[in-house]
């Protein structure tokens, strides 16, 4: 067709379903396919992206599975096929009445360098990004899922009050980083769980926790918590579950509330570790909410309200790895599941066009 | 002292703290002591208690075991003492100004003929009864503890809205067939889980449930529970634990809750059941509550105007399995463990006086 311009498109392909932990060589990255840099003529709805930077989400790895249980099956991949996920990305064209060339969105995108995408929900799959005085990349994370995640649960799910003793784990991840500074503002007592000495140190010296530690140390996590919270735990964000979450059962305080949005250590056990203190939800009137970011796409406007000012004024600082290249998406991803990345894993795929 | 009589006292003993499940052996019967039906001159605020009605319920093995977490001290039982629990009872004297001669009440008493009780907090752990046109010992039950703990786990904790499907467990005991009747006043569709073919029985063709299966003839409890909520669980009520909440969990639907009250299939085990499911909080965006009857003493009134009108027309009925004799109470407090008790289980230890 006239005008039309086709330029090589790297992906990163999903070879085949996975299985137990994703490993690298689920994936492949491939440039033998062209796209052309229009949305065909007859395609209705779509935008054609140029992706900007991409986002390793832990939830990814589910949409890599063939899974009994697809809650919503137009974010699932198949082999094949790029991988899908978030992302930041440019419109280079369009035929969706919301999006013009040159907007900036974040949303749901496919793992390569432009993707057409015919299955838009405005706001929810596909937000326009209308503040670019913050970094680009922070769409990924802190004003994006993660930032939605973190907001949701911290002031909707489980509001903790001032003076609140507050656990956080995957404290330096994502969503935990938010968590604690948030209740950091809010005058809770907060502490994280972490991985590693350095996401420890990152997150007492950079992200104003007031305790954190690191959970491969403690051979005795019902001890560590103690230690932190002799009067018990208020409010735990989880996302880890497994021993931890067993411990900490324990630990609570009478009437504690638990916000859970994920259990990253147990998603590819063969046989998920078994709990033994869930009795404490009856002795302790304990009160768990399971939750999900994708309830919440309404407060996206009052989160930014919320949280940009703090933003611009330093008083909210975000941690970001990000890695350079669609090539080296695949081990970035991957390094999710073994806690390698330090802070939110970014992939950076290509500048903005100006 | 002049006028005072003492009496020989039937008594059930604690031997030893518990450990397992209360075995009748932990227990024994004795009339060595007597006891003056005066409360001592000395003694201010304490009631002497006659004992009609003693309760059986799931609770009480807490209160005789060695426990690390006394929650309320002055519940629990120690060996060479009766053992303690709740009861319907009648003043015989009293230097509590809340309580006269001839009162009739229901609330934590000792197992014994006769009970000199004096660390009474009034409304609470003792609360006189005003409606006698109701057989005395529902209120062990229907109209006691179990009664406020259905009423606040179905109105407060987690109400069900009309059309909602209600799983109960344990749906043949005390709080169970309550629940059951409840939700299907509130139009409700309404399942229970009982352990006996017996037990299915009632509920179907006594208690009004809509459904009722005997889990121990399931041996995919995930498949029965599919075949009875092909789209899913609105509303758990727990009281059993292990096996069964996990497969629950599998078939809650999205934003579904569950009330936990209780978990009587884990409390003796070795080690509790491997629950597998968790991520079901999550990824269906689960509530879980727990709670106790002890947070809901101020509803009593309500739930009596409430229920009390349905029990004098005959449309809420409540079962109830009396063995006669205080000799007779060790045996059917053991065996709530086995489930061999067949509704709510009563020690009728005496007569009122006219």
């Amino acid at each position: 067709m006239a005008g039309e311009v086709a330029v090589r498109n790297k992906q990163v392909i999903l070879r085949d379903y996975v299985s137990g932990f994703p490993k690298e060589s689920d994936m492949y990255v491939t440039t033998d396919s062209t796209v052309s840099l229009k949305v065909p003529a007859e395609t209705r709805n779509a935008v054609l992206l140029k992706n900007l930077y991409l986002s390793c989400d832990p939830v990814m790895q589910f949409l890599i599975r063939n899974s009994q249980q697809k809650m919503r099956k137009y974010v699932y991949c198949t082999p094949g096929s790029p991988i899908r996920g978030y992302g930041v990305s440019q419109v280079v064209d369009s035929s969706h009445p919301e999006y013009k060339q040159g907007d900036l969105v974040w949303g749901l995108t496919t793992w390569e360098g432009y993707s057409l995408i015919t299955d838009i929900v405005p706001e929810t799959s596909l937000v326009k990004i209308h503040h670019t005085d913050v970094p680009l990349s922070y769409y990924t994370g802190l004003l994006g899922m993660a930032g939605k995640t973190a907001y949701a649960g911290f002031f909707e799910v489980c509001p903790p009050k001032k003076g609140d003793k507050v656990l956080v784990s995957a404290a330096s991840g994502a969503v935990g980083q938010l968590l604690g500074q948030f209740a950091k503002l809010s005058g809770c007592y907060v502490v994280g769980s972490a991985g590693s000495k350095e996401k420890v140190d990152l997150l007492k010296n950079k992200l104003g926790f007031d305790e954190a530690f690191n959970y491969k140390e403690e051979n005795d996590l019902e001890a560590a918590l103690k230690r932190y919270f002799p009067e018990g735990i208020d409010v735990y964000f989880e996302h880890v579950g497994g021993k931890l979450f067993d411990a900490v059962l324990l630990n609570m305080k009478e009437h504690g509330r638990i916000a859970v949005c994920g259990m990253i250590s147990q998603y590819n056990l063969p046989e998920p570790e078994p709990l033994k203190n869930l009795f404490q939800i009856a002795l302790k009137r304990l009160n768990i909410h399971g939750f999900t970011h994708r309830d919440y796409d309404h407060i996206v406007p009052k989160y930014y309200e919320f949280v940009l000012p703090y933003i611009r004024e330093g008083k909210i600082v975000y941690v970001e790895d990000i890695v350079e290249g669609l090539e080296n998406g695949p081990a970035a991803l991957v390094g999710l599941f073994t806690g390698r990345n330090f802070g939110k894993q970014v992939v950076a795929v290509a500048p903005p066009q100006p």
